[in-house]
């Protein structure tokens, strides 16, 4: 029973066609067109048929869709889809292809792909963690996807931490790239230490990672505070969860160990006990551009043989 | 298959003897010897011994016994116990009724019998947390007892908050009953704030919430503080599990809406979306003393029936 994938991300959409083994025989992509539910969802579509081959009809379709909810088979206001409410988006793709659709959101499918395929590989528990934009996670337990009751389970970028200000932020408000960016503009007008990121017209998480990855101090001492805040996140993940494999994709984990070593020191002083660690806890993600896809192939052949 | 269940506290030592459907047919208690190991588990044995009916033989034997690693089916270093470093308790048991052992720890086996019996009857995912000494916790997923990946799960009391003074602290040291009573000790020393506690004798959780209980204004606000650390704990579990139900039990939940008005408090103000919340979410846990026999007794049969 082949399997018609679909990544429905926010700047590029994504389809690919997987034999009964998963194993993927085309693939197509392009710009997510910008606009309302209708016609973005019929261009999904054509992307989608062209990885189709001609005469076949998929077994089952899985839909990779941004926001925690998209396991509902809804649309429910996504941060990038402006306008869209509640919008059937599985339902509509299963009347175009008329086969079951198994809709999911990216964070949750890519903790599925690197579970199969990628840096969790049979981990049991396996954790995803997403550092880009946002902060996101999925787990795998027992080999299937946690979802909680609603579907909203794993959402790390929501853990709470008080600053000594007295705030309560968000991880995702502290250690995103998006996060990154804030803080460093924070430190630029605060004070007068010097940097390269003076001389920049953007600052933002991409921005100041290329300025730590080249020795700046101040654009190293925001990273460092950020993967500070991670490494509590971690040691929350870690000790409710222990899990046997943590995998961190996203852009902001691109940035290694600058990010990482101080993520893992706050690990050291904090775990209650070496149990709960392992030097071979904590991966970088393995699958690329198309981890939602592969994550998506899965997920909807593991449903439909439900 | 008749089941023995034996639950060895920190005070007192449990025995029931269940039938097949898991009916509770014979009990005994006594409290827990202070000593070495042989002496002291040669002592659990005789009283588990007394439910036993003449001539005949458990199936399987449950044991709740204290300390996170208990699933490993040694005692390490459990607070309670010192002088005890990795006692093969579940063997010793198992020689002794020539039958199998599955062990697990209090918390894990208070959240599988409040799943089966008590205040999460089938909810998917049901979270326990037990808020008294220390705290405690455990999960059941798809109706299993999830205890992670070297069992050592759902360690809530080790979630750690930033104070405003920088220093980092666990749950466990904001939200238990040994931190009511500490930080009291503290407020008490650092002002001059009437209190009835002045005239205690000993200060201690205990006696913070009996205060708290009769309106004394500062044992109402220590506990107040609790509560607001346990609902910034439980925003981050029900961020991460989505859970159906919260049970929660221990000593401090006793207090009731003293500790958890100020933990709604919190999760009305920092949980993302309501979705995630539900009135009928969080609940007191509804088994008394023998919660762990109960969930011993069902571990056990889950356990031998694979």
């Amino acid at each position: 029973m082949a399997i018609l994938s679909i990544d429905f991300g926010g700047t590029r959409t994504r389809a690919a066609w997987f034999s009964d083994e998963l194993d993927m025989l085309a693939r197509d992509e392009a710009p997510t067109p910008i606009g309302l539910p209708p016609a973005v969802v019929a261009r999904v579509i054509e992307i989608a048929r062209r990885v189709v081959p001609p005469g076949q009809k998929p077994a089952a379709v899985g839909v990779c869709a941004p926001g925690p909810q998209a396991g509902t088979g809804l649309i429910l206001h996504a941060p990038t889809l402006p306008g869209w409410d509640r919008v059937p988006l599985a339902q509509m793709v299963a009347e175009a292809f008329d086969t079951p659709v198994f809709m999911e959101n990216d964070a949750n499918l890519a903790a599925l792909a690197e579970y199969h395929l990628g840096a969790a590989r049979g981990a049991n528990p396996a954790l995803y963690l997403t550092v880009s934009t946002g902060i996101g996670g999925g787990a795998i337990i027992n080999g299937a996807l946690f979802t909680g009751w609603r579907g909203l389970a794993i959402e790390p970028g929501h853990i709470k931490f008080p600053l000594p200000d007295g705030r309560i932020r968000s991880l995702e408000d502290l250690a995103s790239g998006t996060a990154i960016g804030r803080r460093a503009k924070e430190r630029l007008a605060e004070g007068d230490q010097p940097s390269a990121l003076r001389n920049c017209d953007v600052v933002d998480g991409r921005t100041v990672g290329l300025a730590a990855a080249q020795g700046d101090a101040l654009a190293l001492e925001v990273v460092a505070e950020a993967g500070r805040w991670l490494g509590l996140g971690l040691v929350c993940l870690m000790h409710l969860f222990n899990p046997q494999t943590i995998v961190i994709g996203g852009s902001v984990a691109s940035l290694g160990d600058l990010i990482f070593d101080p993520a893992r020191q706050m690990i050291a002083a904090y775990l209650t006990d070496p149990a709960f660690n392992d030097p071979d806890l904590i991966h970088t993600a393995r699958l690329g551009d198309d981890v939602c896809l592969i994550g998506a192939a899965f997920y909807a052949r593991a449903r439909s043989e439900i």
